[in-house]
């Protein structure tokens, strides 16, 4: 019955939390409350917040010199927000454009400052992650999106940066080992690996914090955010009570190493599919290839509608491609099982045998 | 098992809502995929909005001349957004001190324009709603919080305005029949009444929108919400369910008049104790009295950890006033059964007659 949710975001958790979840919205705990019925306010709350936040250091390998804060509106919010609490007028951000959500954060950033795209593969439709920028050391902070989910392009080494190094890594979040302490300031919707859509996490040094020297909106305000441990006002309680369930899964699964083990199998069984069969075709140059989000088109797009629903046969859901490139997009999170991928490559087998007669293509795509 | 749940919000939610989202969270309608992996862009989603959307407006007895908008970031984020959309630097809105939230937003607002408090009853510890106050005509809008959680005071009649009508209805939002036309916005946190939190509801006028004149951060921009039916990015997807579903079952109570009459007698179930029993004191002027919060103190402070006491042994949870008015606060929104008014009622009845001996008060405290 259950789905093989291949979905861009909001998408697959691990069913185990699925089932807390759901008995927790109708009794949390045997505590004859519902987890959306509880005050914001208690202890059993507060003791939520408190482990979540203590999990995600946990897994990043961040000390105490890091704040986790828990907001709401997504990284959308954020793209306003971050400028708006750390760049002035005359000031300039250095930001890398690798897609529709680093431009939205460009857009934004201009708003409150100047901003310089140091570098962009805008002209080749976002396919690689650009190489070889200088990071000016004059700029109030730099600024990347690790993973890109529309064109399935992904930072595989970050470079280094001389100023603040701010990124959005909303779907890579907790999917690997990262060298985190690297960054000033992460920001991720939870909707890919960590939770619903609802919440934002935003994980900053704390002297960050004594950087911000504007007057700002309460809700826009990091300063505010932090000195009330994301309590300021009520926040997306059942949001970040799933959240904590899926970072408990995620230590038990032995943590960011374990999983980033895990996403490479994953990854790696679905790109070798194009290099079998000539059928299937990367959008992403090889070496900047998601492990998150596999971008492809068929070589023959006629056969679109007849692959999607051989998909849709084996049970396979949210696999259609972002209108910005087309073809196909296989997001294979951190919660989506290797049997999901392991059926989707029958899938691709079985199509390519059929339409394009192919049993082994001419090497790789790219 | 179940406790009687008078918290002040999130709060209660039927029964029957809560069983659904629950099923839902493991199983949304015998898909294959949860609530909380659905994308946001399918048609399953799309659906939910259109007709919580559209259940907003029947039961508000609004017409298409009006859009509902579904935010993240809680009414403390509409104190912001309201006058960075419709205030300017030389322009002055008028706002009624009413408590704390009003207090907030007020504050908010000074950081856009100029400010008038026309009225407010601050000095009386916020214990009645201001009237006879006059609303300048040059004001740009006029802002009123129409129910004081913290207080437990309430509007019973809308002051007429000759300017932009803007009110915070968080903590009374659905709860009775209203001439919801009077007003050109109204905001609410779903987390008293509505759903659970993680949802704000923004319900303007459409011809507001053409009034906007500023650049604005898109996350920050009622016409990007707008113009994108509240999905410009990922929304609280499974707050937003959760409304639907508390919608509908409103509705197949009756809707807003039949809700109204159930609160209303709530509420004079529990103020009657206050004229019973001498022990019972009310915070709120008796014209003003709240039917979603009844906030009173003990005639004899010393006795509150014995009726915290008594409340917790029959089930009672959430009755500890806030911290700036102290003793107690019942909560009563939609969802709340009259059986739990009952049970509380008799905890007082019994409690009054064993600690305070005193049988038939003296009658209203106020």
């Amino acid at each position: 019955m259950r789905k093989h949710i291949f979905n861009a975001g909001p998408s697959v958790l691990p069913v185990e939390v699925l089932k807390e979840a759901s008995e927790a919205v109708v009794d949390l705990n045997k505590s004859g409350q519902s987890i959306l019925e509880i005050s914001h306010r208690g202890n059993t709350f507060e003791s939520v917040v408190a482990e979540a936040k203590s999990l995600v250091k946990e897994l990043l390998g961040l000390g105490d010199d890091y704040e986790v804060l828990f907001l709401q509106g997504g990284a959308s919010l954020q793209f306003c927000m971050m400028p708006m609490n750390f760049l002035k007028e005359t000031e300039t951000a250095a930001y890398v454009d690798t897609g529709t959500w680093s431009s939205k954060a460009i857009k934004e950033a201009k708003l409150f400052g100047k901003v310089e795209v140091i570098g962009s593969s805008k002209a080749q439709n976002f396919n690689h992650i650009p190489k070889g920028f200088a990071i000016p050391k004059t700029a109030k902070y730099f600024h990347i999106t690790t993973n890109n989910t529309i064109y399935g392009t992904q930072f595989q080494i970050y470079p280094d940066s001389p100023v603040l190094y701010f990124a959005d890594m909303s779907s890579d979040f907790l999917s690997k080992e990262i060298p985190a302490s690297k960054f000033d300031l992460i920001y991720a919707g939870a909707q890919k690996n960590v939770g619903p859509a609802g919440v934002t996490l935003v994980i900053l040094k704390k002297e960050l914090l004594k950087k911000i020297d504007k007057t700002l909106p309460s809700m826009l305000d990091y300063r505010v955010f932090a000195e009330n441990d994301s309590l300021y006002n009520t926040p997306c309680v059942f949001g970040i009570y799933v959240c904590l369930l899926t970072l408990r899964w995620l230590k038990r699964k032995g943590g960011l190493k374990a999983i980033g083990k895990i996403n490479d199998e994953k990854a790696a069984r679905l790109y070798a599919m194009f290099d079998k069969h000539p059928l299937y075709v990367g959008h992403s140059e090889k070496e900047d290839r998601s492990k998150m989000n596999v971008v492809f088109m068929l070589s023959k797009p006629d056969l679109e509608n007849a692959f999607v629903e051989a998909c849709s046969k084996a049970g396979i859901v949210g696999i259609k491609g972002h209108r910005s490139v087309g073809g196909f997009r296989a997001s294979i999170y951190n919660a989506l099982p290797m049997e999901s991928v392991e059926v989707l490559c029958g899938v691709m087998e079985e199509f390519a045998f059929r339409y394009d007669g192919a049993a082994v293509g001419s090497g790789s795509r790219q």
